[in-house]
C-alpha cells in the first residue's frame, strides 16, 4: 500500500480511495478543525503592489508578546526550519541533537545540510546527553505524541553544553501551558519556532515565525529575501488574530472531541497504549493490527490517518489520529469497535 | 529626502505624501498595470489542508514549455535568487559576475554569501571578461533599462570560461523575444529565472520559478522545505494562466502607454537620454535636475518614481519610470513640461 511520508497529503489519498479531495476525512494532519471567523472581502485586497509587512510584523509580534526586532517571519514553519539549519551551519555549528520522535523535517534538514546527528529517544530516557555545541531540536508539545515538557532544567543542561536550542511550539496554543518566550532573556541561544497555520486552521496559509534575541534575529533577517510572504496570507493572518472569541470556541470544541476520541480508543480491543497528549492529536500503539491495516480498513470510509512507522523510535503499530469534529471521527469508531 | 532602496514601497511613500496608499500613483515598480481576468471565488478555496502543488507545477511548466522535472517553484523571485546563490556556493562556486546595472537583490545576495564579486558595466562594454568559474548573472531584458540582448555568443564565452549562468527573464513576457529556455539542452549550467507576478500584475502573489536541466533542479529541490507557496496564490496563478485574452490586451495597452510616455519624455527639456527599452519601464538620464528633484516635484501629485542612484554605473540623474495607464502618467507630463 502507498506509504505517506507526512500527514495531510489528501490528494494522493483521494486518488487511492477513488474519490474527490473534498470527500476525504483527514485525521492525518493536525490542523485545527475549528476555524476562526474572518471578515475579509478578498476581492478588495490589492495584490498589485509588492507586499509591505509592517502591519503584519506589528500584529504578530504583539500577539506573541515580543518586540518586532525579536521576530522574523517565514513562508511557513518548514521554511523557517531550513533557515535555522542554514544559519546554525554558517555560525560554525556542525552537530545536531534531535529529541525524537519529532517532526520529520528536522531530521531531513539535518541530513541535507550535513550535520553530525544524534537522536535522543524521548520515550527511552530524557537523560541522554546532547552533543556538545550542537543545535538542539525540541518540539513542545511534542509530535507525534503531544506531550508537554517542562524544559527549565533541560535548558540549563543545554546551556552548560554550549548548545543552540530550537524549541518548536507549533502546537502550544492547543495547551494551557506558557511559551518559552518568557525564558528568552535568560538564554541568548534560544530560538522559538511558531506556526501561524495549525492552530488557526489554515495550513494553506504559509506563515511561520522565529522568535529569539534581537542580535540572532538580525542575523537571520539579513539572509532573507525582500519579499516572500503572500499579501493575501498576510491579510488573512491579521484578520484571524482579531477573532477574540476563537480561543474559547476552539478550546471547548477540541476538549469535547478529545474526550470522544479518548473514550473510543479506550474501548477498542486493538489499542494497547494511548500516549498522554495535550495537543490536538493522539498517538496510539496498536495491538494485533498495524497502522497500515487500520488505514486499509478506513479507506471505504475515506478516512485518512497517520502511520507513524517512519518516526524514529516508533513502529508499524503506531498511529496518530488528529482530533477533529465528532462527526468526522465517528467512522473510526465503527472500525475500531469491530 | 527619504531614499527608497527599491521600487514599490508605496506605504513609506504614502507617509511622505501624507496620503493613503490607495492614493499613490506608483510609477516606481514594474508591475503590469493591465490585470488578467480571474474567475475565482476566494471563499470557496479550501485553505485548511496543507498545499498540494501538483496542479500548479503541471500548469506552470506547461506554460513555459518545459517538463515538470525541469522546474522548481519558489515563494517569489527573490526567494529563488537566494536559493540560486546558496546552491552555487554549495557546489563550490565562490565567485560571481554581475552584468550591471541589474536588479539589486543580486548584488545583495552576492555580498551576503561572501562571493568574490566582479561587476561588468553593460553600458561601458559587453566585452569585459567574466571571472573564471563564476556564477554569471544576466538580466534579460535588463533592469533598470529594459534592453533585450541576444545572448547566443555570450553563452559560448561563459561556457568556455566554466561559468554557471543565471538568466533572469522576469520581464520577457513584455517583449516579443524568445526565452532562453530553448537553449537549455545546449547549456547544462544554464538556470533561467521566471517571475509569475510582474507580467501578471500581482506582486503581492509570491510565486517565482527556476528552470534548468533535471539534475540541477533535483539538487535545488532537495534543499527546499515541503511547503512554502500559499494555497490562494497557487489558485490565483493557475487562474490567470487560463486568461487567453490577456496577452493581447496587455500588449496593446502597454504599447499605447509606452508611446505616450516616450513622446512625453522626448518633449521634455530635462531629459538628456532615453534608454531603449522593450520592457514595461523606461530609464532616463536627466539634465539640469536630479531624480530626487523630480521626485520632490511629483509629491503633490502623489506620483512615485524610481531614482536609480543606487544602481552600479548610474547616477543621481538617472530615473526609471514604469509604463502605466496614460491617466496615471499624465501628472508626469505636467512636471516634465514645466
Amino acid at each position: 500500500m502507498t506509504t505517506f511520508q507526512h500527514g495531510g497529503d489528501i490528494e494522493s489519498f483521494a486518488k487511492l480511495c477513488g474519490c474527490g479531495v473534498e470527500e476525504v476525512i483527514d485525521l492525518s494532519s493536525n490542523i485545527n478543525f475549528v476555524k476562526p471567523n474572518i471578515d475579509i472581502d478578498f476581492k478588495t485586497i490589492d495584490i498589485s503592489p509588492y507586499p509591505n509587512y509592517d502591519k503584519l510584523y506589528s500584529k504578530v509580534s504583539t500577539h506573541y508578546g515580543v518586540a518586532i526586532d525579536e521576530m522574523e517571519l517565514y513562508s511557513g514553519g518548514s521554511d523557517a526550519i531550513f533557515a535555522l539549519f542554514r544559519d546554525a551551519l554558517e555560525s560554525g555549528i556542525s552537530k545536531c541533537t534531535i529529541y525524537s520522535p519529532a517532526y520529520l523535517e528536522y531530521k531531513r534538514a539535518s541530513v541535507l545540510f550535513g550535520y553530525e546527528l544524534l537522536i535522543i529517544d524521548r520515550f527511552d530516557s530524557m537523560d541522554g546527553d546532547v552533543l556538545e555545541g550542537s543545535l538542539v531540536i525540541f518540539v513542545n508539545p511534542s509530535t507525534p505524541d503531544g506531550f508537554f515538557y517542562d524544559i527549565g532544567s533541560l535548558l540549563e543542561i543545554w546551556k552548560s553544553r554550549g548548545c543552540r536550542v530550537v524549541v518548536d511550539e507549533s502546537f502550544i496554543e492547543f495547551t494551557p501551558y506558557s511559551s518559552a518566550v518568557e525564558l528568552l532573556d535568560r538564554y541568548p541561544n534560544l530560538y522559538i519556532l511558531k506556526s501561524l497555520t495549525k492552530y488557526w486552521g489554515a495550513a494553506g496559509v504559509r506563515i511561520g515565525a522565529i522568535i529569539s534575541q534581537p542580535s540572532n534575529i538580525k542575523k537571520l533577517k539579513s539572509k532573507e529575501p525582500l519579499w516572500k510572504i503572500s499579501t493575501i496570507d498576510s491579510v488573512y493572518i491579521q484578520s484571524v488574530l482579531d477573532d477574540e472569541s476563537f480561543k474559547s470556541r476552539s478550546d471547548s470544541a477540541n476538549q469535547k472531541s478529545r474526550e470522544y476520541l479518548l473514550h473510543l480508543l479506550q474501548q477498542s480491543r486493538w489499542v494497547k497504549h494511548i500516549y498522554p497528549s495535550v495537543a490536538n492529536f493522539i498517538l496510539v500503539e496498536l495491538e494485533g493490527i498495524t497502522a497500515d491495516w487500520l488505514q486499509a480498513r478506513l479507506i471505504p470510509y475515506r478516512v485518512m490517518i497517520r502511520s507513524c512507522e517512519n518516526f524514529d523510535g516508533l513502529s508499524s503499530s503506531h498511529v496518530r489520529v488528529a482530533i477533529k469534529s465528532i462527526d468526522d471521527m465517528r467512522h473510526l469508531a465503527e472500525v475500531l469497535d469491530a
